[in-house]
């Protein structure tokens, strides 16, 4: 994975970078902005970290997080070179309508879009905090804890702490770098997975309690009262689509949230290679091939008798 | 981790082994057996894999799974090396009163016994498969996609699938080596964590509904009326008691199971520095800092009162 001359000559080059990530920000976009900031403020730049999105309580504990604003508009005049990372349009940035000195596009995800001056999408990398890791190193930066921190989580975050698909031999090769680095595993893995909200917890277990399992197909749901007895929100449940998997009979697990504007959220993931865009997509929604997703109108109690009759379908 | 020269030149000038390992086998366990099994049989060796216990369902996908037996008394005449794995007393693998030609003993847990007449117990290993790998590398033996796959099997049961304090760069590094001798890190997640049989999954989802927390303190617990109802045994609530740590004040996670006996056996796991070794033995039991446990003929619901008191206490 070499990095692009021209993205090494303009940060070499350029003294002052907006980091900016995609909304609803995971511990990928968190990671790589972070990451990159310190490493990029350690050699003498300026960069300013920009999420439109609150973090989440549980990446509080991130090094720098502090950094991270809502809010860009300020340092506009300064003209500064935009670093897009682990996305690839604009409007997933919430930075539509601006103009920057120049646009470096880092990311892994699939793109429809042309934005950016300059692009590295590497599809093949697992998160785009593997990309970073080799920018910075050919960078020539000095690895430091908080960098080696961020990155492992980064990355950590997009193989779910090694144990989906994309968990390669680079990806344990460079994990086990950062650790020598500084990044330590059992502290971060208890900062994401054990420091849970007592309320979170209990929204968790009342979903559990309502799964239901037709053929393959798993479908547990969240109402607003369940959302209203616990005191949570529709950004307390990230991966409770993906726990009806555990059960080995389920190859596609479906959450259906009720939000509060009438609309209802369905997140499907799957197993293997059973392909839920496909199936998200006969709703008006999308996504990739074992994570995608479709808002509704509908109410819930329908779209789960829809989506059990969609899938049985599919199986034919 | 250097192999002591005895084992090797043991392992060298012997034809035939008994690998032993321990009751109640976890992935270490199988996988550390199997693995170092393949390893010794691909240059020409006979073993003999015995493990007294049955494998449990899960585990049933790791590769040569079938060669362990329960019943190694035919085999003794032959006179086998025994090469204990795992554990250190012949009573943990059932070998007790048994005399062995040479008897190797290789692991990484606590010892207060003297058996064996080579022991390698190297207690900062994160697993015995990280011990069994640095002596099949030292062996000079090519590594296959099945031994790598038991051995990944070995240390990612023993790290959490590397999360635990346990996962050192080292952990990572071994792991990535093993990848590239053709360990597949989704298929073997995908075997270990979601493939649970439903009545599993609703025996948790029952224990998680009951849960307690008090203080710094999560409890659950598992009645003969609630595996009775759901068709499931003690062997169906392996890692139970680590799901309140989910939540972040819980530090000491409890997991309370009535067995048919009269006899409740409980089990408890702690966050960090918290060591509940202690207080399993203020009940007769024992353990490590973060995973302990002991058995009583109380009452469950008379036990919980008792272990949320003493926790109390032990908090002052």
């Amino acid at each position: 994975m070499k990095t692009p001359e021209e993205i090494l000559s303009v940060i070499k080059k350029e003294d002052f970078f907006l980091i900016a990530s995609h909304l609803d920000p995971d511990g990928d976009a968190l990671g790589s902005s972070l990451g990159l900031s310190i490493a990029l403020e350690s050699i003498g730049k300026k960069t300013f970290v920009y999420n439109r999105d609150p973090l989440p309580e549980f990446y509080r504990f991130m090094p720098g997080c502090n950094k991270i604003k809502s809010n860009f508009k300020n340092i506009l005049k300064k003209n500064p070179v935009l670093i897009l990372l682990d996305c690839n349009s604009p409007e997933r940035a919430a930075i539509e309508g601006y103009r920057f000195k120049t646009s470096l596009v880092i990311d892994h995800h699939e793109t429809q879009k042309d934005f950016g001056d300059i692009r590295w999408i590497d599809y093949n990398a697992a998160a785009t905090g593997m990309i970073v890791f080799s920018l910075i190193k050919e960078l020539g930066i000095t690895f430091t804890k908080n960098i080696a921190t961020n990155l492992y989580i980064a990355i950590a975050e997009d193989t779910g702490t090694f144990r989906y698909n994309n968990t390669t031999a680079k990806v344990l090769a460079t994990s086990a770098e950062l650790v020598g680095y500084g990044a330590v595993p059992g502290i971060i893995s208890e900062n994401l997975y054990e420091s849970w909200d007592r309320k979170r917890f209990d929204l968790l277990v009342m979903a559990l309690n309502n799964l239901e399992i037709k053929n393959e197909v798993g479908i547990m749901h969240i109402t607003k009262d369940m959302f209203k007895k616990t005191g949570t929100s529709s950004k307390d449940t990230e991966n409770f689509s993906n726990y009806s998997k555990m059960v080995k009979t389920v190859k596609i697990s479906t959450l259906i949230r009720e939000t509060g504007s009438g609309v209802a959220r369905i997140s499907l993931r799957s197993k293997g290679n059973v392909n839920v865009a496909k199936i998200a997509e006969l709703y008006g929604g999308g996504g990739h091939k074992n994570a995608a997703g479709f808002k509704t109108k509908s109410d819930i109690y329908e779209i789960k008798k829809s989506l059990f009759k969609e899938y049985r379908k599919l199986n034919r």
